[in-house]
């Protein structure tokens, strides 16, 4: 079995160029699913998924369809008597919007100093293709060591509304030991990392209506509640002047660090000075009482993600609006639940919104936060392989952003999650000149074949 | 003379077709000020407005050009011992976002139920209209009985930028004895009015800059101060619980109300049912301790025209952004100085924004307030005229939008202004389905005879 190890490793290093060219066709899929336009591309890039599933040898490879975009399923279960995993992924991408940002095509992969740039390079066609050719490594010489099943989205970025009822209705289709989610990233480009907690989410547009008509500024300023600032003073009223939320009984679910925890997390090499770097702020901001660090991953908060109200244009319009729009979401950390959360901002709306404006509250996807045991035998196999590739013991950290599946394979199929991922902090996800650090690629590929040999029984 | 005044009217009652046809042609002319792709639009709308001109034996006729939309000129100065009068107008027009909720094309003038549909037709391009016809129905008719000179500018919707310098280069051209400014209202369409006070403008966009780029709102939530709020916080705090504006020194040079004055405002018949009518909000809303229309046309005001951060199309993107625009303008009332107001608000925002985010503001165009003098010779003719036509005493008012040029003509000229006009307060100036009530639009151009023949010396 160690000579299929070093065997798969050179694979690896042999195929480079053909495992980058593979990736690039994938990045070049724009499979944007929050936007109905892209549908045709969504599919392509399940059907790219489930070519290289039947590529791999895979059983069973199927696309089923879902009430929005396509899950692609394929399996390999011919290792008796080692462990199954579920591999999941996600195909789909975040919108590209500012586009003159970008300082190439977002869906024309390019690679400069070290970095591929496209939208979905690090999150996550980069983290999928990982597992495909670390699969592909092992298939090659020599057969899988273990067990795999894969479940790859396309409704990730829209909140993933069609997965919870296709793990239900597939529950023996996906019966696994434990799954593996690549969907995560890595402190630092020598800091490799497991998570073994995650945020949830709870997304929302609020409206706020005033006049049935824009109005003259002149003639009809100072008799009518300006629906802008409204919506103004109303987000100015959900945070104190601690930087707490003040929605009513936010905080009532929220599990308090323990002395412990709060050490092992202050070990994580993200200070003040990290974040400042990361975000070029002229200095941070939070609820106080806790670490930059505690504040991302271990506590929940609210952000305004979008405004829209009136006259946008270059120049000056002197109206007064009909209507103003926000984009809110929280990010939640156990116990808390995204349908309590939106209970409780309808209750902060109407005991904060004046009699002289009408609101409407419209909820986008949402996801429960999830929080694992770092001692099973998936966690196990992989900080070995981490380790063996880095040179260095992994961290085990908290992560801010929401990977909603966690929580609902736990909830429905009763299996954990292996949480990891090789993308960086500075990838830009979800903004313009999204990258992946191809050096760490590359590795990733090498510590998914040593994680899979990790896993074979003694 | 009486005579005259007769066969005129006549004239009017015999060209009411040709009129609105007339009225048509400029209106289907896409003069929008604002945006630079308009530039040609402007052109044609100057010279349609010489060629009016020109077609009623004006002299002098001539367009010229300033910095950014020229300026039509023409004089008739043949009544020795008559008074000479200045007619104000602008050939621009506002914008006409958002389109979707036109019902007809802004440009492709339609009537429905008395009133003609289209952007401008109330503002201002229909009472320039007025002027001009009542001209001609005089010089077609005998003669004009007293000097006129014209003024119509193409910039008054970006807050006439060159106006003022090209007055002060032209103070013979432009000598006379006082001023018509038909870019006003009428109360309701049974309320003739003339406007003895307006309020001026101080405009602004604010930008608050956080993060360099947008950040992914899970890794990153809980470390920045979102630029988007704290918008919404500076915003918010622009007010106090009392719906007075909180800038430092914003009441400073507020000229107090008398109780004379007070009573004569009470009785305008703009009550809060009138106000609610107009707008269709739920409650009204304002500074306490005024009137609604006080509150609109004797008191200073804060209004939020615009906003504009993150994501804000359809469904949900998880972002902080890294920016977040308000447009901002308050309209003043004497003594208020907009340039004195741009001062206060940098003071605010100093004094208030948070050193966690960088804030940057600019100014776009503002307008003094005025206040004249309600029994100077224009005025008496005037009310004359529209008590008339209309067979009711006209009301005196402070109008709450602005007309910057009755200021500057005060200022530079030594001259004061008749203002009035025959829109109404539904016209849906600067909104989508802008209209012009068409018999007022008649009988304007009938009071506008009686106004010139009234002003004939005994």
């Amino acid at each position: 079995m160690a000579d299929q190890r070093a065997i798969a490793l050179q694979y690896v290093h042999q195929n480079k160029e053909k495992f980058l060219s593979e990736y690039k066709q994938l990045l070049s899929i724009p499979s944007i699913s929050t936007e109905t336009s892209h549908a045709r591309d969504i599919r392509k890039a399940a059907e790219w998924m489930a070519d290289q599933l039947r590529g791999l040898g895979m059983k069973k490879v199927q696309i089923f369809k879902t009430a929005m975009h396509p899950i692609v399923y394929g399996e390999w279960l011919e290792a008796k008597g080692a462990p199954t995993l579920l591999v999941y992924g996600h195909y789909d991408v975040q919108p590209v919007d500012p586009l003159e940002l970008w300082k190439s095509g977002p869906f024309d992969p390019v690679i400069r100093d070290e970095n591929i740039y496209a939208r979905g390079a690090s999150d996550m066609k980069g983290q999928a293709m990982i597992t495909l050719k670390a699969v592909e490594a092992l298939v090659e010489t020599g057969g899988l060591p273990v067990n795999v099943k894969w479940l790859f989205e396309g409704e990730e970025e829209v909140g993933s509304p069609n997965l919870d009822s296709f793990i239900a209705g597939h529950k023996d289709l996906l019966a696994c030991d434990f799954a593996v989610n690549p969907d995560s990233g890595m402190i630092g480009k020598d800091a490799p990392t497991i998570t073994y907690a995650l945020r949830g989410l709870a997304y929302f547009e609020l409206r706020i209506y005033g006049p049935e008509h824009d109005l003259h500024s002149g003639i009809y300023g100072g008799v009518v509640h300006n629906p802008a600032n409204v919506l103004a003073e109303l987000i100015a009223k959900m945070h104190d002047d601690q930087g707490r939320v003040t929605l009513p009984g936010f905080y009532d679910k929220v599990r308090e660090l323990s002395v412990d925890e709060r050490a092992e997390l202050a070990r994580v090499p993200m200070d003040e000075k990290h974040y400042l770097a990361q975000t070029g702020v002229p200095a941070l901001y939070g609820e106080q009482g806790y670490t930059p660090y505690e504040r991302t991953g271990a506590r929940p908060t609210l952000d305004v993600n979008g405004l829209l109200s009136g006259f946008t244009g270059t120049g000056s319009k002197t109206v007064i609006p009909a209507w103003a729009m926000a984009k809110i979401s929280t990010r939640l950390v156990p116990d808390q639940d995204p349908d309590e959360v939106h209970k409780q901002l309808v209750k902060f709306l109407e005991g904060n919104s004046p009699k002289d404006v009408r609101w409407e509250l419209t909820v986008f996807h949402g996801g429960v936060p999830s929080i694992s045991d770092r001692n099973n035998v998936g966690v196990r196999a992989l900080g070995k392989a981490l380790e063996t590739v880095w040179g260095t013991r992994p961290y085990f950290r908290r992560e801010g952003g929401s990977i909603p599946v966690v929580g609902q394979m736990q909830r429905l199929l009763g299996i954990e999650s292996v949480i990891t991922g090789f993308g960086l902090p500075d990838d830009n996800v979800h903004a313009p000149n999204e990258k992946q650090y191809l050096p760490n690629w590359y590795k990733g590929i090498e510590a998914f074949v040593h994680f899979f040999m990790n896993l074979i029984p003694d």
